[in-house]
């Protein structure tokens, strides 16, 4: 119905995630109707940001300078690292501006059902950045899913007997949020979570 | 928050039309997380398809070849040409395998309020191909909306005086459509439209 190069754009827009056929189909013919800088800019963001961007050496996070930002900070606590599981997990905490440790990017979490095991995220790396003795508190933000608390519970294990302190984020209701609505274990999170007023 | 070929990245994104700011972020690292390849072959399906695909310069549908796979069809009847706004509105008609004259897209509707007159869209182009004795009739089939009936008035005026049949195609109620939820509108097109049975 297409033609060849109309048909591999489309193709190339529904691999991108949430992209159904005719959503493709309506990038394309935006690309195809906009003019000829459009799809040069795009392309070259595309190029840009796949060669530019890479991961930190030390904690992971994508950065274009090795080491991230964040890491070469030295204003920062040099004794709390946050992990997390995604380079969006940091953009989201230091939207918070109250935390001010470093990071540990896991890329992923433990998932025997996706094959994703404590070999296949950086677990190895953290426990390395922790022979250093400044590192006093190890604060696990993995997400409140299966496969998050099960990492956290795995590193936790890993590094108690080191002598760090591990902590993991509070569980609740979130704020703004309402009791009626809130799902069950949410609820027991919350109650098991409960702190003297 | 972002490193300076990431943001880039997350505006191309964003330029996209129905892409937000979250959906165009999730997009990015989609990229970021995949191999290479994945930006590399993006990158070339929006040049290429950019640099290879023109307008047919007989009927103004999309193309590889000029003039179009259609257009060069000499199977087809060329006594007829079905003119519609869009190239997607092609693809559609297309896909029904029951109309089998030629195309004509205008590329719009006219339409004051965004400041499209009759000569921004290819209205002049079809009365140029009308001078052509074999044609016998034009079917108006731009959208059922104010601008594409506008448009379709428009022309049959320019195209009666020619002595070629002018036919619009049938609005009303969709097959597998409920009169209770039908909208007053269509419903008189629908009644305006009836046939003896």
């Amino acid at each position: 119905m297409y033609s060849e190069s109309v048909t591999k754009l489309i193709q190339q827009f529904e691999k991108l995630p949430g992209i159904g056929h005719k959503t493709a189909i309506r990038l394309a013919f935006y690309i195809l109707e906009s003019p000829k800088e459009v799809a040069e800019e795009m392309a070259n963001a595309l190029v840009n940001a796949k060669n530019k961007v890479k991961f930190c050496s030390k904690c992971f996070n994508l950065t274009e300078n090795d080491p991230c930002e964040i890491c070469s900070d030295k204003k920062r606590d040099e004794s709390i690292i946050c992990v997390v599981e995604n380079v969006k997990d940091v953009v989201a905490m230091e939207k918070t501006h109250e935390y001010r440790g470093y990071y540990h990017v896991l890329h992923g979490a433990i998932s025997p059902m996706n094959n994703i095991s404590a070999g296949d995220i950086k677990i190895k790396e953290l426990l390395q950045r922790l022979s250093d003795d400044s590192i006093k508190e190890v604060i696990l933000a993995t997400n409140p899913t299966v496969e998050g608390e099960a990492t956290a519970m795995y590193i936790s294990r890993l590094i108690k007997p080191l002598g760090i302190s591990v902590t993991r984020i509070a569980h609740g209701i979130p704020v703004g949020g309402d009791l009626e609505y809130t799902d069950e274990i949410t609820l027991i999170k919350a109650l098991e979570g409960r702190r003297e007023m």
